[in-house]
């Protein structure tokens, strides 16, 4: 099998996200996190750009990796200095890893609009650069920034700058894609080409940016065409509309094109690192991500759960087990006795016949009212567990009260009050929020929290509430739902009602039950609310 | 330059997609705004399949088109009876659409594993179902489903299933990449060998999934290959990983490829577009989507703002004005002079030029809050009168306060208090309502009903409430958008604040104050509150 090398770029490129950041001791954890994975190279980061990123380096000498080299990332020389007189590329030079990535100009364009240096200028530029890494001792990978545009301006040229770099002694060079502008139809042609002048002597590297949506489909073409080396970021972070997409472009090449990457068993930890990456970013995971999203292996409707249990291939492009992700079977009004069984024992419920059927009963006269279960996954567990003779209440309520003032000076105030009982204990709780369901929630932590304070852990991570109008003439009614996390899974809760904060209650208290069934939270701070929770309910 | 017919099916296999759902009113909304994007085909949905969908149909029927065409989707006749039997075909052919959409099986495993048919038991119900519709006049659509794998397995079988839609009256097949196994390589060669064999005769179409995040690709690929009909849905809704995405196919096609799609001066609603449909089906719109989001063509950084000033090629990859996006990531397509003026000019605003600047600033710093005015023209009709000296107000608020209560023994009560001074009286008053907006609502009404009793006749149509969590470290908001309607239009109005309860009362206020400025709310009966007003605001 023909190996691909990928290299990951999360830490440098994917940084330019909107809103990414991350300190040296997190990057650490995705490094080992890639290492593990089984990437071949890891762009750590622009070790000149600020003392964080040298420290960075730093952690990175000290610990040991199984399979995957660390680069230090850095632009060719300034124009009018000798190579050894530019600090940053003596920085990178000097920073501990042994293989150096320089990104240099390769489209006239930008020679003569952007960096205002000659053709001859900039080819020394690239010469002078790769030669102060190499008498260094360093690996050189060889990035040709905005490859594809300068191939449509001045092909000559666009080879030429890769021609010097390979003379130099780089061992890759990448054609980059920077401004995203290409499609697959192109990227092929042009890859084809520059394997067929240089791909003898020298690796050639693909790079590309989604502006097209094409990125994942750009870096397979390449490969196609003879491509060894694929860039990319974890679930494809990256300024403007993302880098290319590691986290599909392995599988599909090694599933699906017979490419070697990683090992084969490694593969099985792509939807882990996937949402572990996602999780230290802070990005909520995207449940239709290709391969790893919640919903990338969903099954709706009867024929087709009745399809997958014949024959996975019916209805799957592969197994999900392949990428460590798995079936989940959508519960809706098509749904049959098969998918709740399969959902009952998915979480481990132990549903007879009898509570299967009186499930499906249920499952029915609530979607009618207007429930959904398919976002609320832990709503739905709750119904089976209840049915299933599974479920332990958390507490009873004997009442709530909620009010919303907003003053004559403008200000506007909540307050909630909740009694209820807990083992045969009154608890009568008030609390402030930001609005009514804030209120709620931390009124009913506070009294809880006391007896179960890992709840505590539990955030609530998005709400969205909808009207649904039915002309059926049972009047219109409020659904809510709710999205919890516990820093390590995200579940749903939904609530329905005429009443707003009815409905709310109802799916705020579904998120907490499920968390105190599973006992999956963990144990955590005494504080009673979290910020996110605190901000998050208005 | 080469036609390319762009066939949505956001109504019907995006609806597929996890939590999706819209009315029948806002189907058509849909419509009219894929209209007006300049699609050929709308598939509307499965007339058989409820009620609503064929109140669909006839609310479709009335309403005049000027480009798009509407598609009835159904199945193939089932095994064993004649097509003029099947309840479901018949519906299909009933529905007042042009064309129908009729899908059939291709894949051998899914004659073995599914619907257990023999392969010429299947090639009847193709033919047979097809004889129907054309003997009922209708122009047909044939989609072959899971066309890629059943090509991999037996292409001679594949082929035959698609010849005997042809030759019953096909006018296009459409290749359908149903599980989304297939990456753009294959999906070329296979639409390549099928043009060949059949696209003297026949359309071929070519309708792709995301789970490979390829959909866009391999559509591509298929319209190079041949393929000139591209079936896909907006922002890629659908099932799992999503369907193939008309935002980004299009601009692709149309300016990177040179075929024709839509009339290039329609190109610049598609961000419009895209984003009036994620707010109807309440999904947050991507950021980070391609040609759209709004950090779409955002630039980070000096040297590339310096290189856009100096020539934008240098870092975009196209002028994001031809897709109706934009570079500045706070103005939104409204916040621009030109559209700010003729927004005033249709409503009948008198804006000069320093109050168009003032409008524009106020835009711009509260979309910064988080105020969104794609689908929320009320509100920004009374900002534009706001700065025009055109707004009068309705009432001048002293407080309100609303009280929600679960009581022990589990009824909800709730019940709303507002103080409000009309031309210097001051106005006091209580009413209950079955949710804390539907309270405020109703007290609000019996104040300025007695005054305005025209108002009585705005109906609350639609309400939706969305948490923005702002990585700026801001802190998150609540989003309230609410539609209106007095029976001859609908107007939607938004609120934003942290408190859910004061941004569904600024955008109820915005609701009402709309219809008084405008005086186009017609006289009305003497009921303060109108039933769907009544049910809706929970």
């Amino acid at each position: 099998m023909t190996l691909i090398q990928l290299y990951d770029t999360t830490l440098r490129d994917g940084m330019q996200g909107q809103g990414m950041s991350l300190s040296a001791a997190e990057k650490v954890r995705v490094v080992r996190a890639l290492d593990r994975l089984g990437v071949s190279f890891i762009e750590a980061g622009f070790p000149s750009s600020n003392p964080k990123e040298a420290e960075l380096f730093r952690l990175l000498a000290e610990i040991e990796l199984e399979r995957a080299t660390i680069c230090a990332f850095g632009m060719t020389r300034r124009r009018g200095l000798a190579a050894e007189d530019d600090p940053a590329l003596v920085s990178l030079v000097s920073a501990p890893a042994p293989v150096v990535t320089l990104v240099g100009k390769t489209w006239t364009l930008h020679l003569e609009k952007v960096t205002r240096v000659t053709r001859e200028e900039n080819l020394a530029m690239i010469v002078d650069s790769v030669n102060l890494c190499r008498a260094e001792g360093k690996r050189v990978v060889y990035d040709a920034e905005h490859f594809f545009d300068a191939w449509r301006d001045d092909r000559a040229y666009a080879l030429e700058c890769l021609r010097v770099a390979v003379a130099a002694g780089a061992e890759t060079v990448t054609l980059c894609d920077t401004n995203g502008s290409s499609l697959p139809a192109e990227v092929a042609a042009a890859t084809a080409s520059v394997v067929g002048e240089l791909g003898e002597r020298v690796r050639i590297g693909i790079h590309t940016h989604n502006d097209a949506e094409c990125a994942v489909a750009n870096s397979l073409a390449a490969v196609e065409a003879g491509a060894r080396m694929v860039q990319g970021t974890v679930n494809g972070y990256g300024e403007r509309t993302g880098n290319a997409n590691l986290v599909s472009i392995l599988p599909a090449l090694q599933l699906k094109l017979g490419f070697d990457c990683v090992p084969t068993d490694r593969l099985r930890t792509l939807t882990e690192t996937a949402h572990f990456v996602d999780e230290l970013t802070n990005t909520t995971p995207d449940p239709d991500q290709p391969y790893v999203g919640r919903n990338a292996f969903a099954h709706k409707g009867g024929m087709h759960v009745a399809g997958v249990q014949a024959d996975a291939r019916t209805f799957e492009h592969l197994d999900p087990r392949l990428v460590g992700n798995s079936r989940d079977v959508l519960i809706s009004e098509l749904s049959g006795k098969g998918s709740v069984l399969s959902r009952a024992e998915g979480a481990g419920i132990d549903l007879d016949a009898d509570a299967a059927k009186r499930a499906i009963e249920r499952i029915k006269e609530r979607e009618h009212r207007g429930y959904h279960y398919e976002a609320a996954d832990a709503s739905f567990e709750l119904l089976l567990r209840r049915e299933a003779g599974e479920y332990r209440p958390l507490f009873r309520l004997e009442s709530f009260r909620v009010i919303t003032e907003k003053r004559a000076d403008g200000r506007v105030e909540t307050e909630a009050t909740i009694k209820i009982w807990v083992d045969g204990r009154r608890y009568v709780r008030t609390a402030e929020g930001n609005g009514p369901v804030n209120a709620l929630d931390r009124a009913l932590r506070e009294a809880i929290g006391e007896l179960h304070p890992h709840l505590a852990a539990v955030e609530l991570a998005d709400y969205k509430v909808r009207i649904l109008d039915s002309h059926q003439g049972t009047g219109a009614v409020t659904r809510v739902l709710l999205d919890a996390a516990d820093g390590q899974r995200t579940w749903g809760a939904i609530g329905v009602s005429e009443n707003i904060i009815e409905a709310s209650w109802e799916a705020l208290v579904d998120s907490l039950e499920f968390a105190f069934q599973e006992g999956q939270a963990p144990t955590a701070s005494s504080a009673s609310l979290p910020g996110a929770a605190g901000s998050v309910a208005g």
